[in-house]
């Protein structure tokens, strides 16, 4: 089968690679129709992990099921499913307490928690950008969906459930938004517009969406959020301004370990520690940018080994509370699932290209240089 | 009266001062008659933040209310009362929501929250280290205690009320311990043994408790949890080897920004980050050890302005949360009043030594050095 | 003063009573310019409860403060106010925990709990269909509101907050309304298009509301809820049809001990089983529709002495939960507030009549009768 | 294999039944070393279900795994697990959210929920009263011990990890029973111990557990909790006298429709009314005593058709909450193991017959008859 495979710095292709087979009784093979580009996706594709060359991209993935394994008693061929990232057992002690973000059974290293589809460090597991893709403990892994998500355009909706909609949203429950809160978001990235829209189905009553590119800044706004130019005001000033001086009542962390100054330093302080800033004294964080233990571009010894140099003080003395991490997708993906089904909640608004697979080299390009316009790309590899 | 006064760095004395009066309607006037020193009274102490000279220590209090305000209904002459070291008035929206400790009407300055008796930076109200106390909206501020309170050892149970009982069990809430956890709290001193007897309270299987003092990891041990000797094996290490490598289900802090290492010098990442490492992946943290956001005595620029050298990739990677900040005393008193009433909690393990309110000066010495046995101190204005 | 008095059964009259007087220094005097016909005053007005006469209805109330007790701080001479029903005091062990609705302080009758103005069994506090209200406790049971609140027409929407908009919410709290869930609610009262747009709020996905009535249940489609008419389909049966056969995640009770057949005859056990036939296994219902524990005018013997015939059986196989009573309504007028404020609740859309208080006896009639199109009626003492 | 085979109403025998297969490749076989004998078994056991005759009884059951299917990955040969009494799938959208308690997928019966061994109405899965059980999916339904779980006395403590350990503690769950509450609980059978063991393990201060049988009492009383013999004082007066007039924080029913009177009239109201009167307003109850939709020997058409004649005014008018229904035992089996392993709970506390399984009609005889001294019966196949 074609698959988008990683070859060094910047450098993916598309190749022949073998087609995926049950391995275990439970597995279950999905032919890919919908597989997004992640903006993890860039930490790995510029180098800055241990991602092996040779393996293949792809934890946002949508299909349908064309075969199952022998003890798969759920799912059946022909279902149309949204897969989770995260790869779960579903009996370990962190799945039993829904932390399938933590599986513990999935994650080859010792002492660690956590695999994911074409991910470093999370396991073995070939990603999903590729023509198909074999899920693990299939019924408990697989969500399925209605008929209508065999059409392609409704993928674009469906195809968000398998991260980025339930990731935003478990910032916004990491921050515990509440009906009537002020909300403010670092970063209108996919993600970032996910957990504005995630604290507009919650209830929030004001949500404000920090930004530098006006592409990103406009679909904020045109799902009610205040846009924040980053560029042009303090967000810090600008919230407080807004608040009696107060801050906001929670705040969400979009961005990540590649946060970066108006002239591009990166500061992987500089979101969290705007952040303690312009949340309010007992205000709750919730950081589902991601940040890493060893990061071999980091600009200095601290960033290299993923020191924050935090305003902890200010933290403490405001008496916040922060929940950080990889989402547990399966906590919220039906949930959201419904919400779509029933009309109030669209994410495919992010959606920027669909593109078949063969274009994904290009599409990366795009994507990793920023380039306006570029929010999300859905890869279809059905598509002509 | 006589109170104990700051005179400047490592100088307090024992002196002539006006009496409290009923300043308004809802106050009530307290006759302290246990009233302990604290280890963020040290922090004072030793002339590390800008409290002025001339006020008076003190923020655990217990005694008899000897004349109340005429809009006090609640509380009449002669009831005995613990007060929590929060001063608060009730309405406000932080005071509505349980969070007393970051009152917005009781703190003068703007845009910030939360008071105190006899605290820097917080509000200007006269500590209890004297032998009377003004409590502002006293029937929102005390907290009634039986007829036994009136027996001078019975109090050194009920006096940990006032701070440092509910401040240990908000460490454990904060860290979500729930019966049948494994729980590691750093910190030997009054604070975390009262966070180990919170953790018991609560259920926990398994309690550590991180020090380097015999004397105080002695008290930690009988009250049932396992001492760890932090200048013996590392803790971190040691917490790893008892829990298949997993770490702790959940920990506390209970030390703060003057952490140190085995030779003296002052770490203030130092429990933070071994928490990290300690705490499994999931695991939530509580951190009531205080940190500054200004630290006039701190070793370097990072301490002096309250920054953190942390290890956030890795708090990031374990999908952590983590908790900070001063106790709700409301939010707890009642319930551990209650464990106390029945035999269930007898916090006066701790103490060391009942001192006339005179001999205040040698006390803060010897709790100053960390001499050996000197675990809490309770003041008796009213001793011979 | 003019105030709206009982006299009897199915009698009232606005009357000249003597104003309200600060009677304690925390006591505040509001000029009220708005208050709400509720369906509670009803049971009194028909004579079912031991409601006093020549006592003064209205506990849903709006003004203006125009004298303060010399121990009020917060609220001001000037400020618009929304005003709880429930009279609490801020510092009993119940109101210390939120539980307004339950306050042991301004409860006369021993091993009660709970007061409100104007209300049998509640206390002897005046009710606000009048001119002035006397309000105690005035820092804690006034909401302030903006400068916009001194428009009558936009008091439609503020004056909701005192009790309805609370309680059709704390319906939806009670039962777990949570994003993508599909909610029934069993009422189109005011109350229970309150939970409805509640439910919308929270997030649900799909919300029924069932009712007879054409008026109302128009009202309820109007904010998207989907009406269901009890007096054409079986509810049950409907919801089931709709779920799978499973059910709706969880309900709210909004009708009533005075629920009735399509015939008219009263059966307080009617929505209860329904709910618990309409809900699924698992799921909570919150019941906020008034039960008694005596009612005179009761059916039968079980009526009378408030016994209900429950479907106890099938309550406890499904594993169901039931939360219930009074709503507690300052855990949420703040937030509704914001959420009025922001533009993203309307709840005003419910008003059906805005009357001079002097025509309160006209509507009392056309309210208790049913008659359509009587949704809401606002009374505006200060209309000419 | 031998099992305890139901033949009608009262007539059990230990019968050669076939030996369980592995039928699917999830599944797992365990022989049977401690098996309990449970107070629901006893209603199936009078004919008052429509349990099959020819069917084996047993639903609390603990053993070492003989045999895994092809598609199990955790659980070994060898292994000692306690067994869950409800039989789920893990992948259901109950399951998902930890209602293992209603799994969709194991109840054969369209719009049902909810299955376990050897029980009426749960699905055809034989009791494990036998030799050997079946458990389906047996990765996520086996509880896995220690070394120590092979020492037929410390069973006794483990095998109540089956049942009613956790259906003891998920009443005080219901009840949310929190530090420092005062707590009732009636009934002082096998489940009525295991939530005051509970009660007292989540920190409450005082528990009272409510029953008339002193050897039971006794039981109570020596974990100190506070025995209330309800055949000599009003449980309700006793409890309000000891709390003000308030009565309890919260309680739990450990009874069930079979609750009767002194003179041994059955009232599956009794408890559930006097719980109402024993809690306080605000209170939460938690119902795990079995009420049925169906009980052919129900005394009333009431009883009958499983319809409490409820003081639901009273209920309402206290705003209190109750939750209900059988276990979800996953959600607490391995904080309950980890607190036996620790040594901080004893469960065996209560076992007063250890029998070969070939004994089992005899104890049944005794069990039913409620027989002094017999209040909770472990059967130990393996022993001669």
């Amino acid at each position: 089968m074609k698959a988008v495979v990683y070859n060094g710095p910047r450098d993916v292709s598309v190749e022949e690679v073998p087609d995926p087979k049950i391995e275990k009784q439970a597995d279950v093979i999905v032919k890919i129709t919908s597989t997004n580009i992640c903006g993890s996706d860039l930490h790995m594709y510029e180098g800055r992990t241990d991602f092996e060359t040779g393996r293949v991209f792809g934890h946002e993935n949508l299909g349908e099921v064309v075969e199952v394994g022998s003890a798969v008693d759920k799912v059946k061929v022909g279902d149309m499913v949204a897969i989770p990232f995260n790869v779960a057992c579903g009996y370990c002690k962190n799945c039993e307490r829904g932390f399938t973000n933590y599986c513990l059974t999935m994650q080859p290293k010792k002492e660690w928690a956590g695999a994911a589809y074409g991910f470093a460090d999370m396991g073995p597991y070939q990603g999903g950008q590729a023509e198909f893709l074999r899920v693990p403990y299939g019924d408990f892994n697989c969500l399925r969906l209605g008929e209508d998500a065999r059409d392609s355009k409704r993928q674009n909706d469906y195809v968000m459930l398998a991260d980025i909609f339930p990731t935003g949203y478990h910032a916004t429950e990491m921050a515990g938004v509440k009906p009537g809160d002020q909300t403010v978001i670092f970063g209108a990235g996919p993600v970032g517009l996910m957990a504005a829209l995630s604290a507009s189905i919650r209830g929030a009553s004001r949500i404000w969406v920090v930004d530098r590119r006006p592409d990103r800044l406009g679909l904020a706004e045109s799902i009610g959020a205040i846009p924040v130019d980053g560029s042009k005001v303090d967000p810090v000033e600008f919230i407080k301004d807004q608040t009696m001086g107060l801050g906001a009542d929670n705040g969400c962390e979009c961005v990540g370990y590649q946060a970066h100054e108006p002239d591009g330093t990166e500061d992987m302080n500089l979101t969290l520690n705007q952040l303690v800033q312009a949340v309010r004294f007992t205000g709750k964080i919730g950081v589902v940018g991601v940040f890493v233990p060893q990061d071999p571009g980091g600009k200095d010894e601290f960033a290299k080994n993923g020191k924050a140099v935090f305003d902890y003080g200010w933290f403490w003395f405001k008496g916040q509370t922060m929940g950080t991490g990889q989402c547990p997708v399966k906590k919220y993906n039906r949930l959201l699932r419904d919400l779509i089904v029933s009309g109030k909640a669209t994410p495919s608004f992010i959606v920027s290209h669909e593109l078949p697979l063969e274009q994904a080299p290009e599409a990366y390009q795009h994507f990793d240089a920023r380039d306006e316009g570029w929010t999300k790309v859905v890869l279809k590899p059905g598509m002509k």
